[in-house]
């Protein structure tokens, strides 16, 4: 039993954003996160493939019937994978429809990502607010998919158990103007000195240009990570400062 | 004027280590890197390649006259570079002799990196040490060359400034008995609560594997990033661990 032509065409189109828009649907690779997925996540599994080295290993996941699996040989995995080096697991989840606004309801640390572009930063943010017990990640509208198969690995499965939102920063700050905003800068308080709360979003901006103006005309605390090189200005890695933030805000 | 067909040939072999190692060259590129390099490198320079349009831009370089300026046009840039998009310069520094250990003395806090294998990850933790002003990073013999374009491009200049060893942990945890070392683990003292002092050495493991048996034989102090997520076990990246670690040693 094989993939059918269409059937490889149709799963390595998932790849693109305009094919996943387009039927609601993304991929999840590798034994560990396709174990995840089945496991934990929020998201609807739709269909899973596995080697038969894979499925002969995991015939638990066999026991359910509600999971549809399908065999698949290395080259066709080869095929239809956004990997360099595949490894024995793929599998197509639905997107679900967006979590609505009824849903977020904020009384711990949240984190605001303002027009982050870059794939890895993305996965690797949501991990982290994932270590930190972070459940509520809202993204600006500029930001990068979090269905690109590249943000879904650098997850590392928090993708499943962390909460996200996508919503324009004035609409989120008006309603949600009882909770602390602070905007990560470059010049703003010493974030480990400064008087930190439970119920605070923390603000981080693009990787090249920061936090746009709009946010910067609106918030008023700014926080920064005191740098201990005299010489120069440079900066962070925007998923670097976000941990060191988060791991300032939860030793309060 | 062009570069010959053996120039281009040559210049791009240098993506590759094993070229890199014959002709002790490496390469940096773009505007921003190739400035950084003119300016702050400890390495030599040997040849800058750019545009008419950065060179223009740029007149002040050619006033030095230890500096080789050759003018490339876009389509050769394109054909020698290791970036998605090529960004107007580019330039070949000279490795330099290796650092060697008489000039390794330690006073102040230090990173150990065993077997970092992924180049962004090696980058942005030399950047880390750069923000934090750790001078000297030792890296295991089995990491990740720190020529490599991607570690180089990832460090954002750190490279230039921040002092880099190979060493194999035995010989200088020998060497440097008089230091506190510290192995970061999954389960070791919390590291924001623990006490700690400034001549500390930080030990960073491998992406998948940690820390090698041999260094978490010889070395007592462990030390972790609590996390608040009850669910399970997961980690941190590796860079991001590495931030939030020199930032709580940085805040003792």
């Amino acid at each position: 039993m094989s993939l059918t032509t269409s059937q490889i065409k149709f799963l390595s189109s998932l790849g693109q954003k305009k094919f996943r828009e387009e039927h609601g649907l993304f991929v999840v690779e590798g034994v560990k996160m396709v174990e995840e997925a089945i496991h934990q996540s929020h998201f609807p599994l739709k269909t899973i493939y596995g080697t038969s080295e894979w499925i002969g290993k995991n015939g638990f996941l066999l026991k359910d019937p509600s999971l549809e699996i399908v065999e698949i040989k290395e080259k066709e995995l080869k095929r239809i994978s956004n990997l360099k080096n595949p490894n024995q697991a793929f599998c197509v989840c639905e997107k679900g429809n967006k979590s609505d606004d009824k849903d977020l309801k904020i009384n711990d640390l949240t984190l605001y990502l303002d027009r982050i572009k870059d794939p890895g930063n993305m996965g690797t943010i949501l991990r982290i607010a994932d270590w930190f017990g972070i459940e509520n990640v809202i993204l600006s509208p500029e930001s990068v998919e979090v269905f690109n198969p590249k943000v879904v690995q650098a997850t590392m499965g928090a993708i499943f158990r962390v909460s996200i939102f996508e919503k324009d920063f004035t609409s989120f700050f008006e309603e949600h103007s009882d909770l602390n905003f602070f905007a990560t800068t470059m010049s703003g308080a010493d974030v480990f000195k400064m008087k930190k709360t439970k119920d605070s979003v923390i603000i981080i901006g693009n990787e090249s240009h920061g936090i746009s103006k709009e946010i910067m005309d609106k918030v008023k605390e700014k926080i920064s990570i005191p740098t201990f090189n005299k010489s120069r200005s440079e900066s962070l890695n925007a998923a670097v400062a976000t941990g060191i933030i988060c791991s300032a805000f939860r030793n309060l």
